[in-house]
């Protein structure tokens, strides 16, 4: 993970996830919807809603999940400060063995940032 | 979970937790206050901390956590229609895996709610 | 896990699943309303839809899943010789830690047998 | 994953296999043998069982055992339809957590059919 | 946790097991096997074979397995020193999610050893 | 995972964790102290800490803790019969799902010992 490695990821991510929608049926296809729906804004805040699903995607672990829901909180200006502390939650309720992904994910950031 | 049982895993939780505190070494005590301090205010507000922590607890499907941080969250006045689209996000991250704890989660949060 | 707690288990799910649709929001239903669907006959049959999301919600130490599917598995006439296959498989995949379930779910379905 | 990684996965993991084999004690030597017979034909089909074992891998992403059984339900006539509708109920249960390894599953199967 | 409730534990756990046993196929038979013979004395002793599942038990959040392998270690007479520190690790690597087995472990220990 | 890319690992690691302590707040920073505190001897050795956390990463499926712990395992003067059996035990608890990453941590252990 790296603001490089970012682009190529959100362009590769896109690539095959247009592939799964051509395979996709009708109930697949509509999980898909609602994975992006349940990100618009509502009584919480898209800033929010992002944040929640980067800490989620944390202390389960998946990479790509961290990779993605990092960029979005990124796009929508959550700070460094505001990052850290939420990092800090996952990797205490997530115990050490989160500690390879948030090493690369600060990686990435450090480079949005410069 | 409900509102009674709540009451009770508060006060069970608080006895077991001076029972561990009182085999803890100095590593683990450390542990246990780290486990306080990273939800104190912040960058992230008290009430944006345990919405996090919520959702980290549910996609982990950690039912004693869940418990935990709904009621902090409850406390801090989260609005049901925030806590819904929390649950949410974390049911379509984690599946369907995670419905029996928020079943139970959504159960608990009515009777404190009436 | 037994016969009768599977019959209680299946009422207070119901009234915990009714509970959750009255509060949850257009995404929620949404999602509550693919996990019956998915389930329906298709390329796939309805009985090895549901030994599929057995295996799954053991392999993920699901219990109230487990039950659930369980109990759908039996109406689907699935035999003991097949679900026992299908739990070694689950048992070699998802490791002892899937014992506990396993054990309680044999139980159950020793009942439901008998 | 995809065609030729898939070949080349599976040279690896048969290099890797055997290296294991010639370090294992006879507790692990047994292990091993029990993982490649319960997947031999029973009251259940061959077909079947990988179908089981593929959704079990889904949802603990396990990215290696997916590639793994994913060529054994291609070997074995696993019709496109009756897979979607497998990686649908994993997708589910398993969370939009598991996409990841699903796209990625989808693009070598993509390339196993043309 | 407790030691009555330990007690009961292992009766209830052995009912289960020779149903279990009842129940199974030859490859279930064989697992069932080999999940006591890796536990014997070889290059590693009884007593850290047994702190090893311990520990894994606990970061896989298995309450039932983490009762079966105290009990061991405390037969293996595990002095409450090393028992903590072992915690400790589990408890960091797995994070604070790991905190209500970990609690109830500790209740369950107190009482042994008193 | 190999020697090469194992000593790869550990500088590459090195960098990202200097990273991250420079992003770190208090907490983090405690934590991550933490991280290296617990493996000090005490009344378990260094040797049997790091098997420990060899065996909790392993069933955790982290295989960047895989690597750290080994090579730790390894500095420690860990005999290939030792670790042999203590990954027999994570085999067996975490399942066939661990089987990737002991493959190649034995493809690793087998480089360093030649």
């Amino acid at each position: 993970m790296n603001a490089t490695n970012l682009s190529q990821f959100s362009a590769e991510r896109e690539r095959l996830r247009n592939l799964m929608l051509s395979y996709a049926g009708r109930d697949m296809k509509r999980l898909l919807t609602l994975d992006n729906a349940i990100y618009e804004e509502g009584a919480l805040s898209n800033r929010t809603k992002e944040l929640l699903a980067l800490v989620a995607s944390t202390v389960l672990r998946c990479e790509d999940c961290i990779s993605y829901h990092l960029l979005a909180c990124h796009k929508h200006g959550l700070t460094t400060a505001e990052l850290m502390e939420a990092f800090t939650i996952a990797m205490l309720i997530g115990g050490s063995t989160t500690m390879p992904q948030l090493r690369r994910a600060i990686a990435a950031w450090d480079q949005l940032e410069h």
